[in-house]
């Protein structure tokens, strides 16, 4: 069993949200996609592992980089490799080769994180659990073999990550049961894109205090005139309790984005997400002294658990976001930011997005941070009807999946729709 | 004229250094490799730019990366292109859809890059000026119109950066001619590689002494008995004089690497390159502050001026590397550290390294630092014959290239000898 396995990688694109929501000024980034991994081996249970990485373009080099991966194991057992999910990853991301063409975060770890994810994928199938229970049942010294502490234990050694996962051992079954009750937060990341309406973007704030979210995001950054608009119209339609985050998307320098939180800041921002270069550590560290009490939110673009390590050690941030891609490196993350007391907030969005990160969240809650307080994970109302367990929010709140998986899988008809390039253009060229 | 263009990607492949010095234990990355890149167009001169990125492994991912950055300006004319190289260095690195894949000098950040040097080689080409002279002939304001400033600014200002150029004005012609007469120093990094015979180093060492040069390198970090046994040689051949150089190549933690430098610190070691991660910044800061004197050199595996900047700001280094890809961005690298006094010194050994390299530590010499002062380029003696104009070293120093072009176009059959898959193997599966 588990002597041979095949893969096969495909690029997946979805129309742009901009057609979606019937706005005029077209998205200069029209595609949400994914470079897309399914991996299966000959065990009679028939299951397979599904993995992504969600991208906007570019899914073509992604793709390459995660052929590239698969290249160091598919000579390997697939059970053997399920087996030790620690070993795994190290061999995935040893320091040789690979190193140079990733070393912090970019398109070869992506592409070793969309492996991992699609083999936790398989674990959890394979186990008969939702992924964030899977983990949230693995003894604490099994959880720390899957981290790479090489360049992490000056901030946090292994048995500090014991200790914090211990400390969550004799509460694992109530958060459990409360989770499955209540369900985790929800932001509404929906209202707010630049290119929308102002009488869009009033109907879509309205919309998400009628579903009970208690968190909604602007995209800011491209005109201030319009940020002060469009803040007021949400401010004035949501009240003054809700929590509403913008996010500047990496477009300013240190001192612009000083000055343009400033004049923002008169509408009680829940946080600033992306105010300048993800890898600008020390820029954004001088951004949140200047804007406090307004916190920072980064993390998605730096990846790698060594920047989220010093972005903790510099107090630059309020709010850690991640990304779905891999469940190892977010572990990290999840330990190191447990370990200062920074709430880890997933971002969502893009396809299949929701469906994983969920899984992370739930898991942070039940067996690591131990607490929902501060947190939320994005939420929009798109692309779930393409998975074969989509997120399911209500009431402002994701309810915990109970289908074993990660989440990734892709409805087949979805995924053949949604292939890229497309069949019909294939047949033309055939 | 220039209305079109035509491009070719291939992967150049090296055999292994082990082979090449008869040493018998295997290195664990046994190719040193380019993804490379031809432009040309219709024009009458029939010149072609050559660019590359230099690459131990993931070729084919790289590669994967150029075309899709060459996919942006396909439909554009090359002589548009090189007439505004920071408008086109711009467009390239846009924030937008390839933000994602790059958000820090990885891959697609380096793809980038490649075409970038490729233009720049075709731009010296048509000025009949090699690189170094193109760039140290140009006007302060139009080399600050190469950079991009939006996430440097808060360190150093285009008035700033304009300001460090200007002031070297006056001494460009006299520098030249110095360049010119005395070449520019040369460090030799052939000694030391981890799976050389101690006989091998010994007489490494000798053969590195009669050449004339003043530095060497070796490389650390696998075994602390063996570094400092070969440490002990090292010193015992070369004398208290030379400078010796140590390369832990990423393998320490922050604290490891401490620990371990203090032990070999006995030997006057000029500098330690890369003693833990490469985007650890902070850790590198640590380590600095604990190993002084001794001062980290770091750089090559963080390309990206951000990364830079904050090495700078958290007086994290005593050198700066630089890896050939690309010129904008090494301009961006050279300014920040001729602001804050740091020599920068780059890195080669790879194919095609030295040829192009050469070009940027000359020209900060002429216009920018102005300094050779503690600098050295380092110096492998390999592959060069494989290009059209080989790097010269004479008595330890860089001889200053006089043929146009950035050094980087290889010779016709090298080219074919070296492209990977092998012509036979290809001839095979047709």
């Amino acid at each position: 069993m588990g002597a041979a396995f095949s893969y096969l990688t495909s690029e997946i694109r979805f129309a742009s949200p901009c057609r979606i929501d019937g706005s005029r000024t077209a998205s200069r980034d029209p595609d949400c996609s994914a470079a897309y991994l399914t991996i299966s081996d000959d065990a009679a249970d028939g299951l397979e592992g599904h993995g992504f990485v969600f991208a906007v373009g570019g899914g073509e080099v992604q793709l390459a980089a995660i052929e590239a991966v698969m290249a160091i194991i598919e000579h390997r057992r697939l059970d053997a490799l399920l087996a030790d999910m620690g070993a795994t990853w190290r061999m995935l991301v040893d320091r040789t080769q690979r190193a140079w063409l990733a070393p912090d975060g970019g398109i070869a770890h992506r592409a070793a994180g969309a492996v991992m994810n699609a083999l936790w994928d398989l674990k959890a199938k394979r186990a008969g659990l939702p992924l964030w229970r899977l983990l949230a049942g693995m003894p604490p010294a099994a959880l720390v073999e899957l981290v790479d502490f090489r360049y992490l234990s000056d901030a946090l050694s292994p048995e500090e990550a014991l200790a914090i996962l211990e400390a969550s051992l004799p509460y694992r079954a109530v958060r459990e049961r409360r989770l499955l009750a209540e369900g985790y937060p929800a932001a509404a990341a929906s209202p707010g894109e630049l290119w929308y309406s102002d009488d869009l973007l009033e109907r879509l704030c309205r919309e998400a205090m009628a579903e009970g979210f208690t968190q909604i995001k602007l995209k800011v950054g491209a005109n201030r005139a319009d940020d002060l608009r469009r803040l007021a119209i949400a401010r004035a339609v949501c009240g003054p309790d809700l929590a509403i985050a913008v996010d500047a998307e990496r477009r300013w320098g240190v001192d612009e984005a000083i000055a343009w939180i400033d004049d923002l800041s008169e509408f009680d921002l829940h946080w600033v997400e992306d105010p300048t270069s993800p890898v600008d550590l020390l820029g954004q560290a001088a951004i949140a002294q200047a804007i406090a009490p307004v916190p920072i939110a980064t993390g998605e673009h730096a990846l790698s658990p060594v920047m989220v390590k010093q972005l903790l050690q510099l107090n630059a941030i309020g709010y850690l976001k991640i990304d779905a891609t891999s469940v190892n490196e977010n572990l990290a993350s999840l330990l190191l930011a447990a370990g200062t007391g920074v709430p880890v907030c997933p971002r969502a969005g893009g396809a299949g997005l929701s469906e994983v990160v969920q899984h992370l969240a739930m898991f942070d809650y039940v067996a690591v941070s131990g607490s929902m307080e501060g947190r939320a994970i994005e939420y929009v109302d798109r692309y779930h009807e393409h998975f074969v367990t989509p997120a399911i929010v209500r009431g402002g709140r994701y309810r915990a999946p109970v289908v074993a998986g990660s989440g990734s899988e892709m409805l087949p008809t979805s995924f053949v729709d949604h292939m890229w390039p497309i069949l019909s253009e294939l047949d033309g060229v055939a």
